[in-house]
């Protein structure tokens, strides 16, 4: 039955496996870290293979944007129809930081493949979902006996996701006409379960921060000067208690104006979703779940707002004692926004509810990384049907609908590109983002191009420009 | 003038000073750091270096003692006259940890002499401080023409002090014996200034621990999971949070049970000190007081238990930011303890006041790294007023009292040999304890030296057995 366009697709994409696996891996070795200034060379150079990798798979115009930071990459590739809609496709080609002794099987930047796995990072988050991109595109093509996609294409890969995006909003907004779109599709988010195939509908916002705490200009004798003078370990971890009170609500004064509360019936289809609690907790490799009271665990990591400790070091770390008051701390924050919270007044809440708290003595500096803005598409929006229907048919099962806890600048582009955002992810939460044995699923990437395939035809066939 | 004792004991001091210092360097050049295992070849050979040192000093019996841990060194002169006093001196041979990269003008065991300091690692704490000893028993002998000293010396310097001496009250039991005596003189203490010669009276005792945190099995995306699971890091520094209430007490329960309160008489000595707190605070290379209230910067370091975060480390502590939850946390407490506290019970204490406070989800280990009991000496104690006399000799000034914030394992000798504790230290404020760049001042040095000297001499002239 390879002479339906369904199958045609899937013929396309199953032939294409290995050479589309060869290139990833390729673009997986170069370690493009965008949070570590060392890897500011190999951050550009992922933006130049993935470039050649585009004008390879024949989008006609191909260039790197740099930014007062860290290289994106475009791409167009019109529509032969002029009345055809255009998508703007969002991924990043930046990736958290790894380093194989914090528990990795096998080095992070040279993918292994194991049980139909692709380890490395940025398997899953984003590259492995950018580069599905490609095939889907070429499928798209091959299967319909077009020499250019149904919709016009437009791709936009950023290289500093992973470290709050802090150029984005202004290149979105620089090049924001030739940026113009009727959607925005990002693929850098994930699904369900390899079993639920869904559509996610939104993303949380970000901001991070570092606070330094300085106390006494040297480590000093804990018996001579302990407990007479301020401790900035201590007052590192007085700020980091005090982020939350008894029922795990975060306290800075002002950090929940805004936010938009659930309804009644997103809590209910967040009920039905198939969600057991023993297996969310093994991919989370925790023993216990525990946050905002009032809320159930996925309301809590994908509705509400929440402050974490990323991180906090001060004083003596290695083996044995020290009996020193320290000289210095640090504390990493970030704090995840939903819809409705003002990423810039979160800041300024921040800093004052720091300032306040921080003893005499103690001098700080307080640095944020950047802010994503959260973003919701509505369930009934044409488009989202459109993309369901194109996922429904690569996977041959129905679609559900969920949120995505983690953020993405998708926002930047709804606001600046006044479009409504979409997202293609086919990630699981096993994936492991951010985490040590970072690997995609490598049937489900093969999906992943399938639907994009199904996709630009769907909506093609679909457009109703009044409608969207 | 050099035919009166002072001026013979102060001659030979000088005249020694050169090769005296040039040991003395030698010995800081080992690293004999004891919280670190990799070290521990060091210690011994440390250890080695100063039985061969005493051996050329003349002690007729010198011996290395092994424990389950790092080794102390012994060493035994008899008087000549049967019925003299027996006196052991105190102090270590290991050092703390000490890194170039913390701060160090010079490298941390290459001493350097510069502007009449010596600089190293343990150069005050307590190399420097052992081996003044050496000299002064030297001009002791040379200026009174004895063949042996007027009391009897014994020496034992042990190897685990600044790891909070684990096995060394197990030592000083199982040698008890062999190092009975009339008193305990420790050499590993300071005094007021350099304008203001004193002699310490008591030392706070120390237990410190390490509590280790583990929540994830590994590091997980604060985007996916954060908010819903508990964090080790925010574990942590909700620890070292809750360690004091507001009016900066310790809140562990039980914590003050059977602490001796200051009385009025020693309120009214301690605050008739020359005490300026610009001075201290540029000592303490801090920027203001913060203590526990109702009570003096004084009051706070010599009187009162503290609680203090040594370090505290979790996450990414690396550059940027990292949306992570940390796999895992460690925190390290150390708590100074006063007379009446009994360590075992603190840690007790402690132990289930950290069991009642990790929440769900979160396993703890917490290792306490050992136990120093806190000691006190009678003003009116004759041994100390002979001590006294010699370092006014020694100092030509009158001397004060003092108490030491510090602690060392003094008051498990006073205990287990029931015998009276002399504190006799010439290490001044800015020397650095524990911080980089820790000195000594030369000419402090050798007035210990001559103080020994006198002392030998004096207590031998005024013993009167039953007066002690």
């Amino acid at each position: 039955m390879s002479d339906t366009p369904d199958n045609a697709v899937r013929d396309f994409v199953t032939d294409g496996r290995e050479p589309f696996l060869d290139e990833l891996r390729e673009w997986l070795r170069i370690p493009s870290v965008s949070a570590d200034p060392e890897r500011a060379d190999d951050v550009r150079r992922s933006a130049r293979w993935l470039a050649e990798g585009l004008r390879r798979t024949g989008f006609p115009t191909v260039e790197v944007w740099e930014t007062d930071g860290l290289p994106a990459v475009y791409a167009h590739w019109p529509a032969e129809d002029p009345d055809a809609p255009t998508v703007l496709v969002y991924g990043h080609h930046d990736v958290q930081p790894a380093d194989r002794a914090d528990g990795w099987h096998s080095e992070p930047f040279e993918p292994a493949e194991r049980d139909g796995r692709l380890y490395a990072r940025g398997a899953a988050d984003d590259k492995g979902q950018v580069w599905f991109h490609t095939l889907g595109l070429r499928a798209h093509l091959a299967a319909t006996g077009r020499r250019a996609p149904a919709v016009g294409l437009k791709l936009l890969i950023e290289g500093e996701e992973e470290s709050g995006s802090p150029h984005f909003p202004a290149l979105v907004a620089a090049r924001a006409e030739r940026l113009a779109c009727d959607a925005v599709l990002v693929s850098d988010t994930g699904m369900w379960s390899r079993d639920t195939p869904t559509v996610c509908t939104g993303m949380r916002g970000l901001t991070d921060c570092q606070i330094d705490l300085r106390g006494p200009d040297q480590d000093i004798h804990s018996g001579s000067f302990g407990g007479a003078v301020p401790n900035p370990a201590q007052a590192a971890a007085e700020l980091a208690a005090a982020l939350h009170d008894d029922q795990r609500r975060v306290t800075v004064p002002g950090f929940y104006d805004g936010v938009v509360e659930l309804t009644d019936r997103e809590r209910e289809l967040f009920a039905e979703l198939p969600f057991d609690e023993d297996d969310w907790l093994r991919n989370a490799h925790s023993r216990a779940t525990r946050g905002e009271e009032g809320y159930s665990t996925l309301e809590r990591i994908w509705a509400r707002p929440t402050a974490e400790v990323n991180g906090i070091g001060g004083g003596y770390q290695g083996p044995g004692g020290k009996t020193i008051v320290p000289s210095s701390a640090t504390l990493k924050l970030s704090f995840r926004l939903v819809a409705g919270q003002d990423a810039e007044k979160v800041q300024q809440a921040v800093q004052e509810w720091v300032a306040a708290r921080v003893p005499a003595g103690v001098r700080h500096e307080l640095t944020f990384w950047g802010a994503t803005r959260p973003c919701l598409t509505p369930l009934d929006h044409p488009a989202l049907r459109s993309l369901s229907r194109a996922m429904e048919r690569a996977f041959e099962q129905p679609v559900r609908y969920t949120r995505e806890g983690g953020s993405g600048p998708a926002a930047d582009l709804q606001d600046i590109l006044d479009v409504p955002v979409l997202f293609l992810g086919i990630s699981i939460p096993s994936d492991g983002w951010h985490a040590p044995n970072e690997k995609v699923e490598l049937d489900l990437l093969l999906k992943g191009a399938e639907t994009a395939a199904h996709f630009w035809q769907d909506l093609a066939a679909s457009w109703r420009p009044d409608r969207l």
